[in-house]
């Protein structure tokens, strides 16, 4: 649906570029790594999602005519005009697998190309990997507390323009079961969800007529809105009438939909209307400004929901709204590089790393992961990133690497995983991790370790390039 | 960029087309307003944007092949798929102007269609108006504390997927006066903006060099960015030496950028260095997270920066990241329409309706609007939605009306205004709107009313409808 060209960047990535092309470094290797500082949402954890949209849009990056013609007209020189008219992405990706929980301060993609191509990429894969994220996390917090309720991504109307099609995606990655977008649904092979709004009812002399047409219509698919007039002295009872007439039919009423007042309340009142008149099987949908608050709170109070439709919360991310992921050049013509920034919290690790994840002698993770150089083998000992009196011995752990290469020379070099066996790969996880780590409300915070040889070499590079300053 | 087809809805749109389409009351009479119930950001206006982004997509609406295959697959019938095949938006649209200071509760926008088309419509619409107008309302409250300071659009990394591209347009709107968004830049006629990364300054053996490939490679367009190792020690008076060195081979060094740190006393620090050294033309530039909290406590300060840099804040619309715009079924079959719902505010306003807008007799608007149906003149009173013994005369009031038609019969109706246009149209709006109602903290409420001939039209209906159920 969207079509990315060269141009979808930051003119900055164009202007560093057209040097790096003029002073003809543009060709040496460079490593960049994507990392974030923070996990969304007071969470314990980072869903990664949108990988795999980054690995088709690197596929097919081109600068289109229309992009050089602007450039050229920005005062771009032909020769690095030419240059981009061939751009093709040939680097490498290393990566987490896409659905794997990642942790503020660790590597979860490092990217290995020529500087220009590493730097070429890079508003892209931010644009993409954060966001996917964001929104995955969001959804497998609500999934979290939502049990074996069925959970459906309702938030195109209020989305972030077209950001809605690929909130979709990373909904379902985070545990949602469908989605009321259709495109999405399409694209990414997802259940496509929904019935009727209130303008259908309202252009109906009564309510039960309109129930009645829609239940003639499409009697497999019938989901009736209830709150257009009176839920319990309207809704719900013509939507009894019309289930118990279906039922005559062979037709099964599918379910209800609650959309205001207190769903707790109503959900109870409504699930005792229709048991009692026999409509157990008619399920019980809820939507009207759904979070993982709202969600937790009505599990609590039992309330008989079946189904959830969650819209504006889970597609923008709210509160957060952002994961606030980065690009860091780590490497240069292999010699490891480093930022330092006024804020110490912000300085970069330098060098290509590897990530890896602890687990004691059972097999489970133990919440932990330590950065290493990526020749190193496991190291002994982690140490704090900046606290210099804490460490964690790993004589005990064994470890395994999360960081695998995805793309090597511009294609992908594996088969993409479809997006259920992302969705299981997160629930897995999910079970997999200690209890502590995965708590709604305040977390046990995950361990994000150096290595010595990384930590040394980070401090001697920082050392170095003060004193020069 | 995007491809916008029928399928960029919700499903329920479909599901309830193809009851309509099989009623045969699909080509009966609608009309739904477009509106909303709080301004975000606890401000005291919204600035209604998106309008010609929506109008494009309408005159080009259409389902694809894909689309019809993909609705076949899921059930929906050959005769509703041929109209589907056949689909054009051939509706009229009464609308404020793009850049209209806007308030909760008035109709924005009045769709007059066939039932069917008005409906298979609404997604697209919210999804347009709704995020283009919380970003022009963003980007106007952090133009309303910037004074003359340049505001530039650095989001596209942190928003929401191709959210961006749209961002940047609203940013535009609502104040805002380029984009680092290359491809939004060239869509909207935007001047694209940006130079450099740390990675830039990290690939150099040293800062100076970075800092001279640069100027030497784009004299007109040279912004050094000073924070990657140590701003006032090195990268303030690197950019000294190769400001001077500009100078004297007859170019400019345009700025410098603060990307970390205490903005306030570094952009103090940086002017007195850069005036000692003569270097008086060279801007400041400051970026990280700002806001306009943050931007309105640098001017405060009276840091003298020149540019900000805004981007997650502004591009995602933190923190609420949506406007709680919706569509509601107002008229149909000529006559009106109500839902009541669970929760009485949001009861909505039956019928076609007009806005008036009220002004004093030196013609300043006074800070309230009323809404009427279409057909009345000017009421001599304004009631309150809910409250009965609230009111306002307005007999030395006079009244202009807010919505005109945008599009009939499925075309533009008029010549769509600039970016800049609009842009200019929201300012001076706000220089005319009294003080109290745009300040930034706790805004004085704008007010919203009712004629009394609507008033009685809605309160009848919802009698009406109570009884019978």
């Amino acid at each position: 649906m969207l079509n990315i060209t060269g141009n979808y960047t930051d003119l900055y990535q164009i202007s560093m570029a057209q040097v790096y092309f003029h002073e003809n470094k543009h060709l040496n290797p460079a490593v960049f790594d994507y990392f974030f500082r923070k996990n969304p949402f007071q969470g314990g954890y980072t869903v990664f999602a949108g990988l795999g949209t980054l690995l088709n849009a690197l596929e097919s990056l081109r600068f289109s005519e229309d992009d050089l013609r602007f450039l050229a007209n920005q005062g771009f020189k032909a020769d690095f005009l030419g240059y981009l008219a061939d751009f093709r992405f040939t680097g490498t990706l290393k990566s987490c697998h896409e659905g794997d929980l990642v942790f503020p301060g660790a590597p979860v993609v490092t990217v290995h190309a020529d500087l220009i191509e590493a730097q070429l990429i890079e508003t892209l894969l931010l644009n993409t990997l954060n966001f996917q994220s964001l929104i995955a996390t969001k959804a497998a917090r609500i999934r979290s507390v939502a049990g074996v309720a069925a959970l459906l991504d309702f938030g195109l109307r209020r989305a972030q323009g077209a950001g809605g099609y690929y909130a979709s995606r990373a909904a379902v990655i985070g545990g949602f079961n469908g989605t009321s977008h259709v495109k999405a649904a399409q694209d990414f092979e997802v259940p496509a969800v929904g019935t009727m709004a209130h303008s259908f009812v309202q252009s109906y002399d009564n309510e039960l007529s309109a129930f009645r047409a829609f239940a003639e219509d499409q009697p497999n698919n019938t989901v009736l809105l209830v709150d257009s007039y009176d839920t319990l002295k309207s809704g719900v009872p013509n939507a009894i009438t019309v289930g118990l007439e279906m039922a005559a039919r062979g037709h099964s009423l599918k379910a209800i939909r609650l959309d205001s007042g207190d769903l707790a309340y109503l959900s109870k009142q409504s699930r005792q209307m229709l048991d009692s008149a026999g409509l157990h099987h008619v399920k019980i949908a809820a939507s009207n400004q759904l979070d993982e608050h709202v969600i937790k709170s009505l599990q609590e109070q039992q309330a008989p929901i079946d189904i959830f439709g969650v819209g504006t919360s889970l597609v923008i991310g709210r509160p957060d709204g952002a994961l606030d992921g980065v690009y860091k050049l780590a490497q240069y013509r292999d010699k490891p590089r480093i930022k330092l920034s006024e804020n110490t919290a912000k300085m970069t690790l330098p060098g290509h790393k590897q990530v890896l994840r602890l687990y004691n002698s059972q097999n489970q993770p133990i919440g932990a992961d330590v950065v290493t150089l990526a020749d190193e083998t496991k190291p002994d000992i982690m140490l704090h990133s900046f606290e210099p009196f804490k460490s964690m011995d790993l004589h005990k752990l064994t470890a395994k690497p999360l960081l695998k290469p995805v793309m090597k020379a511009g294609q992908c070099c594996e088969t993409q995983p479809t997006l259920k066996d992302i969705a299981d790969h997160v629930q897995f996880q999910l079970t997999q991790m200690p209890q502590d780590y995965r708590r709604f409300d305040n977390p046990h915070e995950y361990k994000v370790g150096l290595s010595p040889g990384l930590k040394h070499q980070r401090d001697s590079l920082a050392q170095q390039l003060r004193r020069q300053a």
